[in-house]
């Protein structure tokens, strides 16, 4: 629980309302969003994490019962304009799983409505199922964007969702860069078959068509306009909990389109990985049990770690 | 003449290069940009001025001969990538006719390259041809963006550039807002049909499906954040000469869409003054004769004062 620190507390089941399910949670992980809460971004106070797998024990819909689930984390109020539009991630009062106004997935249980929850196929391992909601982010970028396979993209920063974004870029056969500042996590796009390079040895303009931002760094948006060809296309998946940003002249003198991307898809993040299109397995730094999260933090919050998961319970 | 302050001097006729046209000018129009240069902007020195009509009197092209146009401001390298495309507009070496590296029209003469040049119908004046050039600068928001006969729009500005805008966007159909901070300004858009609103006034959240930033302030674009709706388009027209910019985070929560817009395609602008589409007049505060061209920057730099038009020549 975090409350101004984090702590291991015992802390009732919650009750489901309508609609929701009671979900008992077999792995969570740690995502940055998690690391800059704990900074003080949203000022969220409760149970954290919203990146899980978990087997459904209660819900009205018997389709789903005992069934094994990722969930989708924004929680929509279902009867304002954009709920209704099917877009509940811009509800405007909608509760955000570990995030705003709703108990997070690092406990035994959750809830979380029935809407959300999509059951993952066996082939699925916990630990791969836990990267469902951010690989869905990644897919969220193609989502957004047509990405060409004649493109010359470059995703910028070499953390996790540089990662799975590079895959999913990857999947489109465009002409894919990925730059960040760490050799050895560069390393693994390598591994991958995703050419690399480091920030600081990028031309300071590459003239790429589409470039990735996700270094979580202020600086990244400002690489990124160095980068990107003039009318070419910056897709920002950086949340910085900075009150100045960079200066917009040069998007205006370059006609850049400049796009804010955050939740996706989760259905081809499950396809995905089912078919082995997407590799998070290497992403797995460390797996901690639940009543060692608080150390688990610590360690997600070294340089060098990828992700850091927590094992909550066993199917 | 600008060298660190303006000034009415002496200056030899331009020399004009192969492909070039030589045009004696009849009228010129001071805008914004030249203003932000006699700030220190772009840090240019010479003739200052891109707005403008004139005659050709030199050109190895018949066609042209002592026809009255008016004329592109980029002049690419005709070599590089971006030329070779039609993208003039971005060509890294291009010169910009009183902006970079090119002398500009509040002269008696004038040099550009033939394919920049457009001819005038008789039916637009002067006065009225002066303003192709922004007005080319407003389609290019239609150009760029898919407006909806269906969508809100705001338009954030009540200067030159917002009241053309305005015109264009009223074009598409579209429930179209116009914002601004003075009332004197606003009721020339009132007296084109064009709804409007105190900056003040608007409600922090107005939903609109399109806001186009013609500000030329740094708060124009947090306001506009503020408010388009989630997944909606900010176009942003102001260059400004600001070192940092705002806070991008809304931009990748809200997942909006940000389009930096420049120059124009000057056909439809033609086009729509012909056909009366687009009314300039309301715009003109004052014709100077080009002797009174210091003068004439003075009465442009005060508050209220919309388009100084400098005569320069006569037909």
């Amino acid at each position: 629980m975090f409350e101004g620190d984090l702590k291991l507390v015992d802390y009732p089941i919650p009750e489901r309302g309508e609609d929701e399910a009671l979900i008992r949670v077999l792995m969570a992980g740690i995502c940055n969003t998690d690391l800059e809460i704990i900074k003080g971004y949203k000022e969220f106070k409760g149970i954290l994490g919203h990146e899980f797998v978990g087997i459904v024990e209660e819900h009205d819909n018997s389709d789903l019962l005992a069934k094994r689930v990722v969930g989708e984390i924004n929680c929509g109020c279902g009867e304002c304009e954009y709920c209704v539009k099917g877009l509940k991630t811009h509800c405007k009062n909608r509760r955000v799983l570990g995030i705003l106004n709703h108990d997070g997935a690092f406990a035994e249980y959750l809830v979380l409505p029935g809407d959300n929850l999509h059951p993952i196929p066996e082939s699925i391992s916990d630990e791969e199922a836990v990267f469902v909601e951010p690989l869905a982010a990644g897919f969220q970028v193609t989502r957004q964007v047509q990405v060409k396979p004649s493109d010359r993209v470059i995703v910028l920063g070499d953390g996790k969702l540089g990662f799975l974004v590079a895959q999913v870029l990857a999947m489109t056969g465009c002409d894919l860069l990925a730059a960040g500042k760490y050799p050895d996590k560069l390393s693994l796009f390598k591994s991958k078959g995703i050419e690399t390079r480091l920030t600081d040895n990028l031309g300071r303009r590459e003239e790429a068509d589409v470039v990735i931002d996700c270094t979580g760094s202020p600086k990244g948006f400002v690489t990124a306009l160095e980068l990107v060809r003039p009318r070419g296309i910056v897709v920002l998946k950086s949340t910085v909990a900075e009150k100045r940003g960079p200066d917009l002249t040069p998007l205006v003198v370059n006609e850049i389109t400049l796009i804010g991307s955050r939740c996706g898809p989760f259905p081809p993040a499950i396809r995905a990985l089912e078919k082995g299109l997407v590799d998070v397995n290497p992403l797995i730094s460390g797996i901690f049990s639940i009543d060692n999260g608080v150390d688990a933090f610590k360690d997600a919050s070294q340089k060098g770690t990828f992700k850091i998961l927590l094992r909550v319970g066993w199917k």
